[in-house]
């Protein structure tokens, strides 16, 4: 039976909300869980669930703090505890935490895949096509070719194994269509993915994101935040100047309720409530990032994807590709 | 009077439509103009119009030369016989064609104002508190913190100069808010702009862009062009899928026709459709970049914005701001 260890700080909500999430994802399936946190607050919560176990602690790595620092020093902050936890047992860890001090405790604690420079998050952009995978999207900054290349690995390799998409398409975010467009990093990169044994398409403009040309988009996590964060900040703003505007009159009130299902419908494609994280790629064990901003039922969500995660055994997929390349 | 030096070549509707924009122009403001282009296609449209002298050529620059090659081989290209005629007389020059050309051709013809490193496109991405000038919108890749500043610098004097902005607020774009946030170009260069005497208001979020939260947005080229076609992409593909879903059914379009008026006063302030396009910062004299796609009457909105440029004497006060640094 699959076994998942949960970092309970780090969400908005904090701990009873996390509580709360493992009793709901146990009505859908049978697993264990580990639950590091503060236990008065989650005990009443669990009170009589089996096969769920308590690392009591009350520090936790805040998101103001410098990750590498606070991974060395606080020894009792309980992300620090349940990687500690995974590398001893459990399937995949999943934590709401900050995404810096995940990837600081994947390095120093879990260690990376052998091979593998750089881990990165695995965001899943949501579209009418099927939705894209973004690599990276804000883990890493200064990254190199060789490093957007193992991205691609990585990418390609979860697309796959826990996604299901048959040989997916990889793209190159960049600034233009044609080969030998882009900075030099990105010139490179292309070199190097056209020599690869993935499936690559191309470079990809970032006015294609939502048009599904690709499964896997490449990039750095400087570009992949601005990317990701520009289309949170667009879509936000231009619903939300339409729901204003169409407030503002009778007549448009009247027509926004006769398209009210009409819009739930198209949107729905664009939608990220039905996803509740993303992969750090590149750990040797499963570890799993949840919303900050989760509450029970999202969290249940990525409880539920944390295992499907572990199931799929990306990094078993991960070495074979890059063993494709010797 | 004004003198405006116009690249016929370039645009997708061509020459014919360059010259019916000089004559909608002249309509609104009296300005001498030099077309650069195959004159038989523009003399009909313009006889009996006084102050247009014409160039004849019937060679250009296309997007897919490399623009280095091209604006040294291609001695009769019109941008290279544009630029050549704006070193020896005339106010700005208007071009509608590749901006690697106009770029390469303002490098090596016009040549750069003293001490600046690199020119940048200054796009005004519009949005409901009054637009943001994004610098660089790309064109220019693997720049440095130095380059950068510069580029802060050449867009809060556009701001200042041509749009009439007091003190305008100069922005950084990164993965977050704080100091210290971001890859080693973006710390190095928010470092810059803090000692600098611009309106720095700091580091800003991707998804901020359209929340007005700054006038100038400064940025590499790599990760200007991504946030300005994610932009673009998200708004046509949100928009898209509203349009499709409200054509569904009786009851929706009904509503869709009610909210008409709404949404397009919502969308007003997310239009480029009162732009013509956007300067080239830094170089010695000025250049304008219109749009490619334009028709008449935006090509027409690109000459009255150039000349409005030229006008300003963004150059001089260029000049002024990084003596200022001294």
């Amino acid at each position: 039976m699959a076994k998942i260890i949960i970092d309970a700080f780090g969400s908005d909500e904090g701990p009873e909300m996390v509580a709360n999430a493992v009793k709901l994802a146990r009505q859908e399936k049978d697993f264990e869980a580990i639950l590091v946190g503060p236990k008065e607050q989650m005990y009443p919560v669990l009170e009589g669930v089996d096969k769920v176990e308590f690392i009591h602690t009350e520090n936790f790595i805040e998101n103001t703090e410098s990750p590498v620092m606070a991974i060395r020093k606080k020894k009792d902050a309980s992300i620090v505890l349940a990687l500690q936890r995974l590398n001893e047992e459990g399937d995949v860890l999943l934590s709401a935490g900050s995404t810096g001090a995940l990837l600081g405790g994947g390095y120093f604690i879990t260690k990376r895949l052998e091979g593998i420079h750089r881990a990165c998050l695995a965001v899943w952009v949501p579209n009418p096509h099927g939705g894209t995978i973004l690599v990276d999207s804000g883990a890493n900054m200064d990254t190199s070719p060789e490093i957007l290349y193992q991205f691609a690995v990585l990418g390609a390799a979860y697309s796959e194994a826990d996604l299901g998409v048959e040989r997916p398409r990889v793209g190159l975010l960049n600034v233009g269509s044609e080969e030998g467009k882009g900075d030099k990093r990105a010139i490179e990169t292309y070199k190097l993915l056209k020599d690869s044994s993935l499936n690559f398409v191309g470079n990809v403009e970032a006015r294609d994101i939502l048009n599904g040309v690709c499964d896997v988009l490449v990039t750095d996590g400087f570009a992949g935040n601005i990317a990701l964060k520009t289309l949170e900040g667009a879509a936000s703003s231009l619903l939300g100047a339409l729901k204003k505007s169409i407030y503002s009159s009778t007549k448009s009130k009247i027509g926004g309720w006769l398209i009210k299902d009409a819009m739930k419908e198209a949107l729905k494609d664009y939608s990220l409530d039905n996803r509740g994280g993303a992969p750090l790629l590149g750990i040797k064990k499963p570890v799993y990032k949840a919303h900050g901003n989760s509450n029970a039922e999202v969290f249940k969500i990525a409880i539920m994807e944390a295992l499907a995660y572990a199931e799929s055994h990306v990094e078993d997929r991960i070495i074979r590709i890059l063993a494709e390349k010797e």
